[in-house]
């Protein structure tokens, strides 16, 4: 049975150590459970935890969570860049997942500030100073530095992982390395809902 | 535009008005924005920074967030007893929604455990003891005391606030009137998913 004591962390683990328990923990949560709200639900719950039970920047995170394909959002724009019926769709968009952490910016349009640059390029974004980040979106002032790993099924951007830490320099390589571990397992995981447009293209 | 100060509170405030900037806070956020998952996200962590900003025992709770009807749920039982093809229906089920707190319990069946009986019966669980609770799910031993809301919409359980304390009698009379408005707003504001199965009775 599912447990609570599953987000405890041992003191003085390493980095490595916490993600590696985040990962294994998660994998177990979503054996033969595929609902997509739960898993990021329980998946915000570890990392925060995780994040929580590390010395400095890591336990200074204050924000952890998902922003998924809003399923309101348009279809990709076309190849071809000529207006259809004298409009250009607009970008696709993300909207706030499970997170754990202060109220959040509801709607980013893809491209928009570090999480909409994630979903445009499909790659994740370290971002050491969100201030030198062009366009960043300030939901919390407090926010110094953030990182953001595209969740990528069939090629298909279905959700961003987003971490923002009230300090500067808050991430590094490592968890770079394990953040995109678990958008892959996240990715494998889950049911994602169906885009409510489907292209023709 | 949305902002993290939306979840902080003044120090000193009561409880009351902690649960009305609660829901001013997710009136705003719910106008022109009916997505249940981000919406239920941003409302958990509106009532769990608003219980952090209080003093003993609300400052205690250690869980706040949602379940959902399971869309895999199966329909509500007939209303004939007699079995269907040799089986009977299962009961309907909770599955886990946005919250914050540690990692939680992933499905509950109706009428089991305290958030199981407030979706079977539609009303209020205010559990002083959840040690006294028949059948409670323990999913984190920390939890002395639990409130658990149904939201109900055209007379369909749609989803349940579940919050869990680490004291016995966290909550009282406040907490019930304040989280049955809340979901009120919650189960108004937002656009349900329709259930995957539909009841030819």
């Amino acid at each position: 049975m599912v447990h609570a004591d599953a987000s405890n962390f041992a003191a003085g683990v390493t980095k490595e150590e916490a993600y590696q328990q985040v990962l294994d923990q998660a994998e177990g949560l979503f054996y033969e459970q595929r609902n997509w709200v739960c898993n990021l639900s329980n998946a915000a719950a570890l990392l925060w935890h995780a994040y929580k039970s590390l010395p400095s920047p890591s336990n200074q995170v204050n924000w952890a969570g998902f922003y998924t394909l809003d399923p309101l959002s348009p279809p990709p724009p076309p190849t071809t860049t000529a207006p259809v019926n004298g409009k250009r769709p607009g970008p696709q968009q993300l909207i706030l997942g499970p997170f754990q952490g202060k109220v959040a910016c509801q709607i980013i349009a893809f491209g928009r500030g570090v999480c909409g640059a994630a979903a445009l390029t499909k790659t994740t974004q370290l971002v050491p100073d969100v201030e030198g980040f062009p366009g960043h979106i300030a939901c919390d002032g407090d926010s110094r530095s953030e990182i953001v790993v595209p969740i990528v099924v069939d090629d298909r951007l279905v959700a961003i992982i987003d971490v923002d830490c009230t300090v500067v320099n808050g991430f590094d390589g490592v968890d770079r390395v394990w953040l995109e571990r678990l958008a892959e397992l996240v990715g494998k995981g889950c049911d994602w809902p169906a885009p409510a447009f489907v292209s023709s293209t």
